[in-house]
C-alpha cells in the first residue's frame, strides 16, 4: 500500500518505526483528548499525526488498540515521571513525598491531555480501558507504598502503607481531576495543597501550622 | 397487562408502588453487583424481586434504566447515611469528620453490593452511568467541603476547602476500592487509617502521634 504514495515512501525511509509510532501515539492523545473516544475518527488522527491512514492501522491496529496504546503509554510516562521526581529527593521522607507530589501534578499540569485521555476519557469509556486504568492504579499504588514503607517493614506496617498508598494516590486523581476544573492554579499550588493535607493533617492546619518546601 | 395476570394484580392491590419499586431496586443492585451489567438478565432481576418481568419494564423501565436507578438510590443513600453521621456527632471538627468517615466505611461495609455498582460496575461501564457516577463524585465533595467550611469563609479558605474535599472524596474513594480486596479489615479500622491520614498527617504519624476517637 505504501508503494502507492511517494510522499509516504520517503518518509517511511526517512523515519524509523519508533517515531512514527510516538508520531501516531502523540496525535492519537491530542484527538482522543479533544474529542473522545466515540467522536474521534482515525482519519483526523492519521491526519494530525501526518502519516497515511492505512499505516496507522500497519502500525497500532484499530481505534480501540490506538486507545489502549494510548493509556499505557501515559501511564508510564507519569509513572516514570513520579519515579524520577522522588529519586531526586534525598532520604528525607516529607522531601520525597513533595518531590513525588511535585512530579505527579507537574506531569498533569504539563501533558493535560494525556490526563484527560488516561483519566476522564478511559473512565468514560469503561470496559477494557476500565481495566488498563486499573492497572495503571494498582502500579501507582505499589510504588506509593515502597516509599511509605522505606521507614518500616512490620506486617501491619506495609498493610498500612499499603492502604494509605491506596488513599494517597486516590486523593492525588480525585484533586488533579479537580485541577481541569480550576486551571487558574499553578502545579505547586495544587502540589502544595495536597502535601500539606497529607503531611500535616488537618489537625494542625486547624491550628495555623503548615509544611514549607525546603530553602 | 396487569388485568391479564390474576396473581399480578393480587399483588398490585396488597404492595403500593414504593414497595414494589424498592424490591425490584433491591434485587436489581444485589443480581448487577454479582453479575457485572453485561451479564446481569431482567429474568433474574425478575425472579429475585419476585416480581413478573412486564411489571418490572412497567415500573423502572428497560435494563439501562433500572441500572441508572440503582446508581442514583444508592448514591443517594450513601450521601444520607454521611450527613446523618456527620449531624450526630456536635461541634468539633475532628468528631464530626471521624462519624462521617464511620458513616461512609459503614455504609459501604454493610452494602457492599450498593458499592460495588455504584464504584466499580458503574465505571466498568462508563458512558452514562460514568456520568451519574460524576454527578454523585460532585455531590460527595460538596457536602464535605460544606463541612469543611465551617471554621472559615473568606474566598480562598472555600477554595482551599473545595480542593480538599476533592481529595478527601478521592482519597475515600480508593481506600474504599482498597477494602474490597482486604475484607479482613474492620469499618472501624478502615475509618481510622483514613482518619489519622488527614487529621494526623504523615508528619504525626513517623513521629508516632495518632488520632484516637473520643472516650
Amino acid at each position: 500500500m505504501r508503494t502507492n504514495d511517494a510522499a509516504g515512501r520517503v518518509r517511511a525511509k526517512r523515519l524509523p518505526r519508533e517515531v512514527r509510532e510516538r508520531q501516531i501515539l502523540d496525535a492519537a492523545v491530542e484527538v482522543f483528548s479533544q474529542r473522545g473516544y466515540h467522536a474521534a475518527s482515525m482519519d483526523e488522527i492519521s491526519e494530525v499525526a501526518d502519516i497515511s491512514k492505512p499505516m496507522v492501522y500497519a502500525y497500532l491496529g484499530s481505534k480501540e488498540d490506538l486507545f489502549a496504546a494510548c493509556i499505557r503509554r501515559e501511564a508510564t510516562r507519569l509513572m516514570e515521571a513520579i519515579a524520577a521526581g522522588v529519586s531526586e529527593a534525598g532520604d528525607r521522607p516529607d522531601v520525597q513525598l513533595w518531590h513525588g507530589l511535585r512530579a505527579f501534578f507537574g506531569f498533569v499540569g504539563e501533558y493535560r491531555d494525556s490526563w484527560r485521555v488516561l483519566h476522564r476519557q478511559a473512565s468514560a469509556q469503561g470496559g477494557p480501558f476500565a481495566q488498563e486504568l486499573l492497572d495503571m492504579r494498582r502500579r501507582a499504588i505499589s510504588l506509593v507504598a515502597a516509599l511509605l514503607m522505606n521507614t518500616s517493614d512490620s506486617e501491619a506496617a506495609s498493610l498500612h502503607a499499603d492502604a494509605m498508598a491506596a488513599a494517597l494516590v486516590g486523593a492525588g486523581e480525585s484533586l488533579a481531576d479537580w485541577w481541569l476544573d480550576h486551571p487558574e492554579e499553578s502545579a505547586g499550588t495544587v502540589a502544595a495543597r495536597l502535601m500539606n493535607l497529607v503531611w500535616m493533617g488537618f489537625g494542625n492546619l486547624v491550628d495555623g501550622q503548615m509544611w514549607q518546601p525546603p530553602r
